[in-house]
């Protein structure tokens, strides 16, 4: 069975690494890679695979979002959506012992918590409609270990507060579509890629995004029903809340 | 010792609650009941406790919270404010199994964890004074079950999913806190109330105001440093993240 996938905020780090290691799989049927702007996604346009469509969709406006949809729904028909990993996301720091911005903080909560609600809500009829023909469809939503309340060890080096807030609030919401979508074959996982070298890991992290990129699509195409509402890691491993 | 304490949203419900309750104890010294419009808090209003003073105070408003941290310091001088309750905030539903409005999830983020941000940190350099005299000082951040990853149930019956996200990210802020204002002596605790029938937790409630607020503040007066950092209920009972 070949499966359908959604891969979101996919013109660099995690999401085009993602887009690369899934293509390798022969389980991936369509492979549909968001992005903002596909004109400013050079690696993403030079990939050549005629099962890879670029979709334009900004997460932060409803319409863009709603016709993204479309554009797949019109391509998948009834096969729907078998996967879509919500992997856009933004960190902004936040030094909260002064003085700071609220927006600086709650752009965190609005791209990694609210946008990721309002793109799952967008992909619901396609991910029931895979799971009617498979009998289950399966979001992965990628997280953080920063996001992890147990292992957190504050918000130091880089001011991590805000964005580990809303990962764990992100964490949340994995958790309740897992429990309120279950009815309906959709599964929901979350993923910590684990630390590695993109914009938002910066170059000090120890994983390139091929070594994180190639576990996670590999996990990410055989999670089963065991991790319905769980959280693991890059190499499926289990990891705390 | 008596201790200078701060409960936000105490107009009704649980802050009105921990207000009475916290009155109750000697060893409270001043009592700073933060709401938004005193002129509209008549059960406030009605207390006539020589320790409690009324801070108009928005949340919303950095302006407004300066003014009330102000207010607060001209009182309290070089003895600081020995416990933060952070207790001002919103449950709005949403219905993710249909299109929603992203205002209606993005203002649980802002008001449970944007504005308890900025509210902490414009008490921070009070709590510090108050940890310099005192050895420690201490937030306690009113959180919810709801709030539980590991205990969430899913979003019914009252569409809770962005409450539920924005209490959990709430959780990684008191543990972020807990880890970095450790130097400083400030520390900070996620309470939850228990069920409580208060507007947002509805008479359907098990507990009443008085029952929930009367334990939880004897535990918020009693916390200590092996406190620091966890999530406990009004009973003093730990919780799980």
């Amino acid at each position: 069975m070949s499966k359908n996938v959604v891969v979101t905020g996919a013109n660099r780090g995690l999401g085009l690494g993602l887009v690369k290691e899934l293509l390798k799989s022969k389980d991936v049927g369509k492979l549909f890679a968001t992005t903002r702007n596909p004109n400013t996604s050079p690696h993403l346009m030079m990939i050549s695979d005629p099962r890879l469509v670029i979709v334009e969709m900004d997460a932060d406006s409803d319409d863009s979002i709603n016709k993204a949809v479309q554009q797949v729904a019109k391509r998948v028909g009834t096969s729907g959506v078998d996967v879509l990993i919500n992997n856009a996301g933004v960190l902004v720091g936040v030094d909260y012992t002064k003085p700071f911005k609220r927006e600086d903080a709650a752009i965190n909560f609005n791209v990694n918590c609210v946008a990721t609600m309002v793109v799952t809500q967008a992909f619901r009829d396609l991910l029931k409609a895979a799971a009617k023909r498979h009998g289950h469809s399966q979001i992965a939503n990628i997280s953080s270990m920063l996001g992890s309340i147990e292992l957190t060890r504050g918000s130091a080096p880089r001011y991590f507060v805000a964005y580990s807030m809303s990962k764990a609030a992100q964490n949340m919401f994995s958790k309740n579509v897992a429990i309120d979508w279950k009815p309906d074959g959709i599964r929901c996982t979350a993923i910590h890629p684990g630390w590695v070298q993109t914009d938002l890991g910066t170059s000090a992290a120890p994983l390139t995004v091929e070594e994180s990129t190639s576990n996670m699509a590999r996990t990410i195409l055989n999670l089963h029903e065991s991790h319905n509402g769980m959280f693991f890691d890059w190499k499926n491993d289990a990891m705390p809340w």
